[in-house]
């Protein structure tokens, strides 16, 4: 079944304690789509780039067999470019900026190819973004949206009402207590049912993931690594690789979300493994059934 | 099989946001055999109290089939106080006062009876303390210990001397982080083992315990609680659990291992519910299996 993936297409700068990168491949679409594209479904991917984004880059994305009918070049503007800086441990990030450029104006129209969507993941955008793209697409499956912090304090009343119309909102544990007010994971995941969704998965970076539902409760284990090189993206793959194995398998039954859980923590965990995408161009799928067996044997008891 | 545990027994001052407790029964010895006595199973304390003592407090552990003999009563001393307090989302606390006062001079020496035990835990003490019970013990079958900051940071040569005794060393995921100087948990775990340890448990509080030895790796996850009345303890309960467990089935294989690790999160669940040791009072073992099961049902995928 097609997926369809709203997200930004950027420009990344990015330090860490050891290296620095330039203008590499980035953005939540970017990272959302190349993980599903593991899966072996059609995946479309809607975003916008400027005239100063390489050629080599739409062409990676192509050759991982993204869908970029809906990506939009605009030939006088700038592509989004975004810069942080990770400390010590990579756990804590820096924005060091964020030059919205195109992305400031763009409100996509999607191509009528598009509409007929089973699976649509909005990554993170602006909340009116969203839902216009929610509105466009007709009958879909499942919709699943992130969110983050700036739309929370700044969108609030947008971000709500974008909430109401999606099926599972997936953000990290700082966003879910600031959208909820609660310092408990499971009131906040309760109080954001209340919004709409039938599920809230709430991400822990490496404490993992847990998914709840008003009558279940699902607790991901983090993939074990040792190697950290750069944490960015790890959210987007996450959710790239949980929509592709549930577009793959059709089903969106508490057993297939949850194995879907796993999958995307599996393709996140190659991700942070090196710069931008440049894993990933790597794995193997048989690497990620590796992994994905090594987690069902981290946590059976 | 019966079970040793070392530890401190005290008078807690507890304050939260919303309530303040004085002199309550405390100490990671006595949350440790409270928590190993549910598995029914002979539970052996050691530790020193005062003049002070309520012989109420002795005389619950005492319905808890907790042996005693190896508590010590100074008639003309006080016993040990801790003061602390809880930060808002109960995930911070400042300890405001210690008076160590008799457990300062503590040098236990075993009863005959004590010394041969199967299964030994080493609550949170002086690490001479800890290698002078190890010393004294024959043929034990599982030595496990705890420890704290304090000691990393004050005693850091004879805890490396105990460290090297023990076949399991729980500890919790900031403790591992000073002790090794490694951000990364597994690295840091790793290097816990090359100080002797078979195997390292690494409690990280709501987000769970991990478990790791040279070839395997064991993720546990938190009980999902919504009503948290007061963290003091809960590191002792599971690790009291954790011996419960082991010693009633008598066997420490990996399987064994990872379900203790369980029983003592679901142990330690119940314990944070209420101040002291009162929530485990009314607790029933049928209520420990059903969240147990509850626990096995969050990770399946």
């Amino acid at each position: 079944m097609g997926i369809l993936i709203v997200g930004t297409i950027t420009l990344d700068t990015v330090q860490t304690p050891t290296e620095k990168v330039e203008d590499v491949l980035g953005g939540s679409g970017t990272y959302a789509a190349v993980a599903a594209s593991f899966f072996g479904n059609p995946v479309r991917l809607i975003g916008v780039v400027g005239a100063d984004f390489p050629s080599t880059y739409t062409d990676f994305l192509q050759t991982r067999g993204i869908d970029l009918e809906g990506v939009t070049r605009v030939q006088d503007g700038k592509s989004f470019r975004w810069g942080g800086k990770y400390t010590d441990d990579l756990n804590v990030r820096d924005t060091l900026f964020t030059e919205l450029n195109i992305v400031a104006d763009f409100n996509p129209v999607l191509p009528d190819t598009y509409k007929d969507t089973s699976y649509l993941f909005l990554a993170n955008d602006p909340p009116q973004l969203q839902l216009s793209i929610i509105e466009q697409v007709s009958n879909p499956k499942l919709v699943v949206s992130d969110t983050m912090d700036f739309w929370i304090n700044e969108q609030r009343e947008a971000l709500e009402k974008t909430i109401e119309r999606v099926d599972i909102l997936i953000l990290n544990d700082s966003e879910a207590k600031l959208l909820t007010g609660e310092s408990n994971l499971l009131h906040a995941a309760r109080a954001i049912l209340r919004y709409g969704p039938k599920r809230v998965i709430i991400k822990k970076g490496e404490h993992g993931a847990i998914s709840i539902t008003e009558t279940s409760f699902f607790s991901a284990p983090a993939y074990p690594l040792t190697e950290v090189t750069d944490p960015t993206g790890a959210g987007d793959s996450f959710a790239g690789g949980f929509m592709g194995y549930l577009a793959s398998v059709d089903d969106i039954s508490e057993g297939s979300i949850r194995k879907a859980m796993m999958y995307g923590t599996v393709v996140a965990s190659f991700n942070i493994e090196d710069f931008s995408i440049n894993r990933q161009k790597s794995v193997q799928f048989s690497e990620i059934e590796a992994r994905y067996q090594k987690l069902q044997d981290a946590v059976q008891f």
